[in-house]
Order: structure tokens, then C-alpha cells, then sequence
């Protein structure tokens, strides 16, 4: 299994609407790329105001899932929720 | 939910044992901080080339957890698998 992490550092007057995150961006990139779900993080303490998770069954899946044809409006709507640009990190679940 | 992530950034000449992290180091602060388990990433592409997720019922149970006396047993063992400084996370699970 292959983890998909966002990661959105905090910074000096960055904005980030979670409510906008949790209840429209995170469920479009869900259909997007036809996940059954994703794990959303909202930071307490960190370097980190936010986070997402995304779990794909092989990096051959996140490769097709990334050039799908929804990827685009993904990435569009980033600036409808904040002005911070993600930091993504791409893992392979040990266990 | 909180989560409690902890970030290994990769740096030149750092190292980081994976398969001790995975039998050893992980399993103890499991053990020290009575979880059920934890999620273990090892890096493909990103800032970092590991990183562990463990799940506690509320802030209160992490404080606790932090506070038991297992917890400088963990920290300590840190130096038998990496050189690298973790950076941690913690944030509210919001779904």
C-alpha cells in the first residue's frame, strides 16, 4: 500500500478554510480519483495547520490516479481554501 | 481523535535503520504508550524518509501517554536507528 500525504506548513498570515478543506476539497479529490476515503488532519501542534492522507493500493495506482482527467480540477481548487503551496510525501506503508 | 505523527526529514548523510524502526523502536512505544499499534511509513519521494502514525482517544490520553515512564526508554532508543532529529505532529483526526 502506498501513502499520498499533504502536508501544508503554517506561515506568518497563511490563511486555511477547514471547513472548506473537510467538506469540499478533500471529497472532490476522493471522486477524483476514486478512493474510498482519506484521513483528514487539522494541526494542534507542528509545523503543519493541515494535513490529508490518501491510501492507493500501488504506486502504479497513484501514477494513474495523478494523471486522471480530474487531477486538474483537484489542484485548481486549492486557492478556494488556502494560500499556503502542500508539501506531498509519498510513502510505502510498512505496516 | 488525536494523531500523533513523527517526521524523519531525509538529509545528506543521515541514516535510518527501517527494519529496527519497524521491530524494535515502533513496537516499544507502542508497548510504553498501551496502543493497539501504529502506521509505519517508509519514504518513496518527499522531505522525508520515514514516519510513524499512533492514534490516542483525546489530548488528554497523549499528555498521559507522554508522561508514563516508558517514554524515556523510547527516546532514548532513538540513537540505535537514525541520526536524523524527528519532527513532531499533532493533530486532531477530523474524519
Amino acid at each position: 500500500m502506498i501513502r499520498l500525504s499533504v502536508f501544508y506548513p503554517s506561515a506568518e498570515g497563511a490563511t486555511f478554510d477547514h471547513d472548506y478543506y473537510r467538506d469540499k476539497h478533500v471529497p472532490l479529490a476522493v471522486k477524483a480519483w476514486g478512493l474510498d476515503g482519506a484521513e483528514i488532519d487539522k494541526g494542534v501542534d507542528g509545523p503543519y495547520v493541515a494535513a490529508v492522507h490518501f491510501k492507493f493500493a500501488s504506486p502504479d495506482a497513484l501514477a494513474a490516479a495523478m494523471g486522471s482527467p480530474g487531477t486538474g480540477d483537484v489542484l485548481a481548487d486549492v486557492a478556494n481554501y488556502t494560500s499556503i503551496a502542500p508539501v506531498l510525501q509519498t510513502s510505502e506503508i510498512v505496516e
